[in-house]
């Protein structure tokens, strides 16, 4: 606790750019930064970012990986805990739609983050990145872990993050990856076949192995222990590979 | 902490197959379980499992979603401090190297935890899963992480589990998936293409997008910020798609 009261010494150091920097991560966090340099590099999109000496860009992208890493673990336990009758297969979808691009997209918009986004990049003369929001909200949830630990970023993401999502409502609407798939084939006029590849194990315990097939072309395939897991598990793949919306 | 002492108290009332698991995870563990239901949750195979009333299968698989987001956080975070100076492509990587299935098996194996599987599984006439000592391992991660919190479970996961990684070892071998997609290739007489897609977005932010092509199949594609990224993305996704050992 001593660096950390050091480091809040630093503030009276601030020049105005910083102070502003501080009091919107405060607004959005719900606490002054102790490590403001944190949160500096949180912003600092690859678009604009400086190379330094040894090639490295010094931009957010570790601290994506970093934060990332962290939200899924803490919407995993958010889910474990809020559904305990539910099997993993509910579990792990429901994250991915709590967690994808654009929902956090859509939070980076709801807290602010957006805002200070913009500022940062204006003149900066860069496309439209349409990630860019949420990968910034993840480098955000790594700089908060690593400047104030684990259980204060765990408020932080239950309190700020979570508290955006109607999980009741998107468990209802969870997707059916499936019937997606043969929505878009329809749509597309493309001929698509699921065909089952193979079947391991005993009674007991079985793998399913489903291939997705689009116009003769093998796209995905996907394996689970039913083979309706299977065929969800190969078409989210085709989804993904063929760039449809989920 | 008093619900924890009470949990205590418990293992007075311990029979011997408790006592026994009791001693096991003590041993792995490096302390004795607060809510020994946890683990006895965590080693509890699909395979072996008991359906409940309302259908759910009380097997470790909703333990080893959990387990598997909190271990890549943590594996995540000491990649990060350990390595400050390399990209997230490189991170990414060499975590998914550390947590693939085949070494934690490895790891379950190393700590005793494969034998305590043995042991649950005799005489119930399950098939050789090869998976089952990694899965379990999950399981064992997050059955600690709710017994015990985050920063016991760090520090298991980084003085028991990280500890058997020869880590500089591994980032030295670290996949060159484009390479042992060719050499699959060859090996298998398949003709090979990689083709560039699209390329998107200024001069500052490129976004490439490579197919890769087998015998005139599509079967998968992938993005980078430069084509070589995405090659090793796209690669990736076909040694997986292909089940091409990596």
């Amino acid at each position: 606790m001593r660096l950390s009261r050091l480091l809040r010494l630093q503030a009276l150091l601030y020049n105005k750019n910083e102070k502003r920097l501080a009091a919107s991560i405060k607004h959005m966090v719900g606490s002054k930064p102790f490590n403001l340099a944190l949160y500096k590099l949180a912003i600092k999109h690859a678009s604009v970012a400086d190379e330094s000496i040894n090639g490295l860009k010094l931009s957010n992208e570790r601290l994506e990986f970093l934060g990332d890493a962290v939200l899924g673990a803490i919407v995993a336990e958010f889910l474990y805990l809020k559904f305990p009758y539910r099997d993993e297969g509910f579990l792990t979808e429901t994250r991915s739609r709590i967690v994808n691009r654009e929902a956090l997209n859509q939070i980076a918009i709801k807290i602010g983050l957006a805002k200070l986004i913009n500022e940062e990049l204006k003149n900066k003369n860069v496309i439209g990145n349409k990630s860019i929001n949420g990968d910034t909200l993840e480098a955000l949830i790594g700089a908060i872990y690593l400047d104030r630990g684990y259980k204060f970023t765990k408020k932080f993401i239950l309190k700020r993050i979570i508290i955006h999502f109607d999980v009741d409502n998107i468990i209802t609407t969870t997707s059916n990856f499936k019937s997606k798939l043969i929505e878009w084939a329809q749509k597309e006029s493309k001929d698509i076949e699921f065909k089952l590849l193979s079947v391991n194990g005993t009674q007991r315990f079985k793998e399913f192995e489903i291939e997705v097939i689009v116009e003769n072309k093998i796209i995905t395939t996907g394996k689970g222990a039913t083979k309706k897991k299977a065929e969800q598990e190969a078409s989210k793949n085709a989804c993904e590979n063929l760039n449809i919306p989920i």
